[in-house]
């Protein structure tokens, strides 16, 4: 997340009670997790095995647990005992969660012509176009963004929590949820079915292209970017921070891999198992993923197993 | 379709700006997409590739957009710039969208004895039986008919739109929503799980037959129709204008394609993909679906690819 | 179902007006499905298939449509002509359907700083920890019990009825809902994403352990038992009655078969099917579920069989 104005890093320390190394009147400007980084950032390392990385990431701000490690020329650390802790601390300042208690945030802005129906909740800061209609039981969290001519049926969640946890085995509870800091975009013209969850991004925005269609029961994770005109099926599952660029198809149950990307144009027939990015203006089937001819031809070449078994028992 | 009421072919050009060719005294009876046309009903054409089909259906009056075709005797044609859009001014015309904003719609008709639970919403002209129990979070979408002894568990949602599109891929916005005409039909002593969809039909209506069962997470198309005393576990996927006879078992996440038949007492295992019509009678499972048995036999096959591939090897 | 204090056995008879075969003045303590039963408890059966193993579990009580049966030592029958409806009288007499008209039930229990947000159904008797924040348009059925610190988001449902039937393919209606007796309890620190369904228990409780983080979309079925610090990822299904022992993941789209174990830490990968129980501390795959290493090996066989054929080719 960027900062709404850029604060001192002695302010950042005061806050999570840190040792500064390097310069205090340092300007920051943001916090973010370490593939969204940017220069002027905070990022965050509670491990030794990712010190190195993060020490040498576009982070001008390291928050970490160990003073013995060669900070880079023009970069500063913030000495604290739990990182993560620290990080949590400083999102949840400049975003705290405030739930709102209304059905209708006050903060939230409605376009004309737009039709909200009954036992829709819509959060803090939400802002929908024109000539939108959401259907009853639909929930949109705080700060997601909306566009005009959307359609979103009923029982749909968007903008939930990203499914994003700091992980420890040496604790009694293992799982700490992060703070999601990012939200939903949904251009123009989308169309989403009922009971879908679109999750919010991380640090970054989950984005559904211009008239993205999808199908009721389809899971979209956190930060991922759909493009423009895309199809997705009934109970389509997509995980965090998977790109699918414009024009792609997913039949119905298709599963995708995180961190990913679908070509351009690309189909994926059902049930298929995307597990590793694929080129676009193909069709592809199963899982693990392939071309869809040579998985029928893989599958042909399976039901005459018999036969050749049949052959090389003639040959003996 | 059917209209309310017949009407003059003249009345209908004039609401879409159309020019007739035929005799404009003609009653229409009502507009249907292709497969579901009847004599004396309106449809629509608007790609080359399927006039020649359109204009040989059981449709009486074509809306199209190109003057030089073949007209069969005793039909009409109605020309216009866009058929699609003139399809949905008709369709919207006799069923337009007007938003309840009421929980329970004052135009619903709820049976005695049925319990609705707190936070579920009952749209427009939706009839509800004896004896049910909605509970709460439930969204019933308007038109849609449920019987007596019926259960609906809560945030399930009946009578969302059909995910059905007319797509031109030669525009800014590819795929246009067709109107959804149809409505959800349940029948009585029918029980429906947690957080399903249940898509009303195009021009028809999605049926569920008596005494079936549908487990949590459940997706039914627009226009299936599932007959009597079936069960369908948790998670499973029905694909649009698909036909359920009786008795069939759907067992977890399993994938049925559209507009195929599954024929009655079928068995489908656990995360099959039914991906054409099968017969019934006999148990099922894999992608694409095989007989259960013959799965099986297959796998073991697979299972002595090592021990067939060293028989050849020391033939050698 | 324990019930709230003993009653006699004549006492039950005339509930369901069934003929005694045994002492009319034991005490019965309660009544339970086969699985569940202890001594002291009343169960029922209704085919004949099923005689001797209902009459010869824990029970001492038994609800059965046929008096030329063998009456252990120390147990006594009830004779009936429809054990099932029996079963379902006592249950329901015990523990009655009432449904709350209101968003949060008189009798439901909400802990300090716990945070209920709008459109959000509370039943009777759900009692909630401290600390807990439950998103927009959740519902939470009867009897449920929620630790502190956990999390729920939108659109989820706890404690929807159990998938269980009685079923006669002779009977105009073939399935008939056994009551659900039992209940969900989600243990501290808990995290549920949106719109998931968490089926109560027949006639236990559906337990996830403490430390669990659930992704959006997934099922866990009736008398389910999650153990501490589990992940389980988006459009998971967990059939009923199955186990997963501590620190278990389970990949997007995994589905897992009822009443099977899942052992401790164990992995199965994304669409994998979990047929049958497996050893914890190790990671699994594909559908019937294998360990990871060998389906991949598999796979990889698979891929070698036009080489393969053509060898066999070549020795002719």
């Amino acid at each position: 997340m960027r900062f709404p104005s850029p604060v001192s890093l002695s302010w950042i320390a005061d806050l999570i009670g840190a040792e500064i190394v390097g310069d205090p009147n340092l300007t920051v400007t943001g916090i973010n997790e370490l593939h969204k980084v940017e220069k002027g950032d905070l990022a965050f390392v509670d491990h030794p095995k990712y010190y190195d990385k993060c020490l040498n990431s576009e982070a001008t701000f390291i928050i970490i647990n160990n003073k013995a490690v060669t900070i880079p020329e023009g970069k500063a650390i913030l000495l604290v005992d739990a990182p993560f802790d620290a990080y949590q601390k400083i999102t949840h300042h400049f975003l705290p969660f405030t739930p709102s208690n209304k059905s209708i945030s006050d903060s939230a802005f409605i376009g004309e012509g737009t039709v909200i129906m009954p036992h829709t909740f819509i959060g803090n800061n939400v802002s929908i176009g024109k000539n939108t209609v959401i259907f009853p039981n639909v929930t949109i969290m705080d700060h997601s963004i909306i566009g005009d001519n959307v359609v979103i049926q009923a029982g749909t969640v968007i903008g939930g929590d990203a499914f994003y946890y700091n992980t420890k085995k040496n604790r009694d509870v293992w799982f700490k949820k992060m703070n999601s800091c990012g939200n939903v975009v949904i251009e123009d013209n989308v169309e989403i079915g009922s009971n879908c969850t679109i999750d919010r991004g991380v640090s970054a925005s989950t984005i559904i292209g211009k008239g993205t269609i999808i199908d009721n029961l389809v899971q979209v994770g956190h930060d991922v970017v759909i493009g423009k005109n895309c199809i997705i099926a009934s109970q389509v599952g997509i995980a965090g921070a998977t790109t699918l660029e414009d024009g792609v198809t997913l039949w119905g149950q298709v599963g995708v891999n995180k961190t990913i990307t679908i070509g351009k144009g690309a189909v994926v027939l059902g049930q298929g198992g995307v597990t590793s990015s694929i080129e676009g203006g193909k069709t592809y089937w199963g899982t693990p993923i392939m071309v869809a001819v040579e998985k029928h031809r893989e599958n042909l070449w399976l039901k005459r197993l018999p036969e050749l078994w049949k052959k090389v028992m003639d040959q003996k």
